[in-house]
């Protein structure tokens, strides 16, 4: 156990891409703790591409990140002191204590984690967020049925893997769009997709038409741009398109959406949604998820890496894709 | 009574804008009519935007207007000879029999109309597909609440003027988008909205940021382009826009949306739609609005051209936005 805390900092809000030195790493005491309140050690940061939307000031759906506190974050971790009656040493916990090794809790936005059948850090990634994401964009927004194509851009992601097996499970052709002939065969082969379109081989339209030949019903958005332009052109008349994330804008670049029309003349619905608004459907999602998990049923790919030197390196590796699967830092 | 009955067929297909020799006039006998059928003198033709779309070959929500035969178009008539056990000479019906002076019928598609308290016109405006559409995309998609914001373009339409004049009754603040000071002015003064911004006065964001000091809730989309990116931008959380026409890119312009990000942020709903889908509605909706017509609460406005000779360039003149209100063809 060190002696000290180390945190990040939001040292400055990015123009453009995202820097390094946008974030600043300081050492602070380990926190002391009160009656009432429990000390953890955090064994896993969870990274994800909302934080790239908190550290603009510009409107997004959530309050941006503040300059010069603590980057916001989801952790798993260990109780190792505890001056709370609902919390022992040695439970492990959910948490939102960001970017950094120790953070205390008087109990608030604490969940104490079943670890025996779904691994500690499962609970960031497909029986987390990123899963309850997948899980509701699927299921409130596309609504598949039976034998109708289901589209998921980043597919190899944390989220799109688990839209893909979902719909899958709902008895959907299931077709992913990744980048590069790697995250295209685990898109295939360990996630189970009919098939994968390789955005990077420069034969996107012509590809994502040979791969849904009976066209679009559903698509699941994660990435905006010419995918999304290319897949409307593919929708289907009454077809649905949950928008998670538009991550080819993130950083301000222009992205105009040619094939709108599309919405028009094949009655689509287009609906964003952000998971943390819908918290009512969070137990049920967590159930299923941890339920398919535990059985084997859902699989799940994880990029850790080591330390939380290495925090803002692979931040900026997951807004470029060079991630695959769940992005993690391990601190411990 | 003329003796021949005269007709436009679509000649070709339009290559970008329509040009008035892509519909060819000819005459033919007046049809003679079997037991059980009926002949009807048509007395006004309505002029759709959606006619635009039937010209083309491309997919659109419905199928192409053939070559050679007669053009499709709602329209109003009398009947004039009856074989038909319903239907009496003297009734006045709604039917589709398209750009001609006269149609028969088995009865299939055709409405008698009440004409006691609402003129025979109307059933093809704000009493007919028109209205309905904007009754539609009202109660099914923006769902408004009292104190919301809603915003129509082509406000001074035959579509959106009463999209305006429902929402009003709902307690929602209405703001048009129309081109030039005599709409606007029409909007705000006639059909009772609360502002109006005119789109061609070269400060479209800015108009529409003053007229909105509370944001947009929700949109009635008629027209598409720079309209629907400056409504993206001022859109409040979970707005919701109906998508119900794009005229400015009916003639194949790109019109690519810059906004689209708006979709995410504020976990926006798009919906397309098209009213013929929806045909479970139109006894409600036409029931308000037959009401609101006959007792003098719901205004409009119609631009009558007359004679079927004048029909293609009253059309060609509507999809310019050269009509006000309701574009009929006056054909007897």
């Amino acid at each position: 156990m060190s002696e000290t805390n180390k945190q990040f900092l939001l040292a400055s809000r990015p123009k453009g891409e995202v820097r390094p030195d946008d974030f600043r790493l300081v050492e602070t005491p380990v926190p002391t703790i009160a009656d009432g309140e429990v000390l953890v050690r955090n064994h896993y940061l969870s990274l994800d591409p909302y934080m790239r939307g908190r550290m603009d000031e510009t409107k997004s759906y959530a309050a941006s990140q503040p300059l010069d506190e603590v980057m916001i974050g989801g952790t798993v971790g260990e109780v190792v002191e505890s001056r709370h009656p609902k919390f022992a040493v040695g439970d492990k916990v959910l948490a939102m204590f960001g970017w950094q090794l120790y953070g205390k809790s008087d109990g608030t936005g604490l969940m104490k984690l079943d670890t025996s059948r779904v691994p500690m850090q499962a609970y960031l990634g497909c029986v987390g967020m990123p899963g309850i994401t997948a899980w509701y964009g699927l299921n409130r927004i596309i609504e598949p049925k039976d034998g109708e194509t289901v589209v998921v851009s980043a597919a190899s992601g944390a989220v799109g893997s688990v839209v893909g097996q979902l719909a899958k499970r709902k008895g959907c052709r299931v077709v992913g769009v990744a980048g590069g002939p790697e995250k295209c065969r685990a898109v295939t082969e360990e996630f189970g997709f009919d098939a994968c379109v390789d955005y990077k081989a420069g034969r996107l339209y012509e590809d994502l038409k040979a791969a849904t030949p009976d066209g679009i019903d559903g698509y699941f958005e994660n990435v905006g741009g010419p995918v999304l332009d290319a897949v409307l052109r593919r929708m289907n008349a009454f077809g649905r398109i949950a928008v998670c994330g538009l991550i080819a804008g993130y950083d301000g670049q222009p992205m105009p959406v040619e094939q709108f029309r599309s919405v028009l003349v094949n009655r689509l619905k287009i609906q964003g949604f952000i998971v943390s608004e819908h918290m009512d459907d969070w137990p049920q999602a967590r159930a299923e998820l941890a339920g398919l998990v535990g059985d084997g049923e859902l699989k799940y790919r994880e990029t850790i890496s080591q330390g939380l030197e290495s925090a803002p390196e692979a931040f900026i590796g997951l807004l470029k894709g060079r991630n695959f699967g769940k992005q993690l830092v391990k601190l411990i």
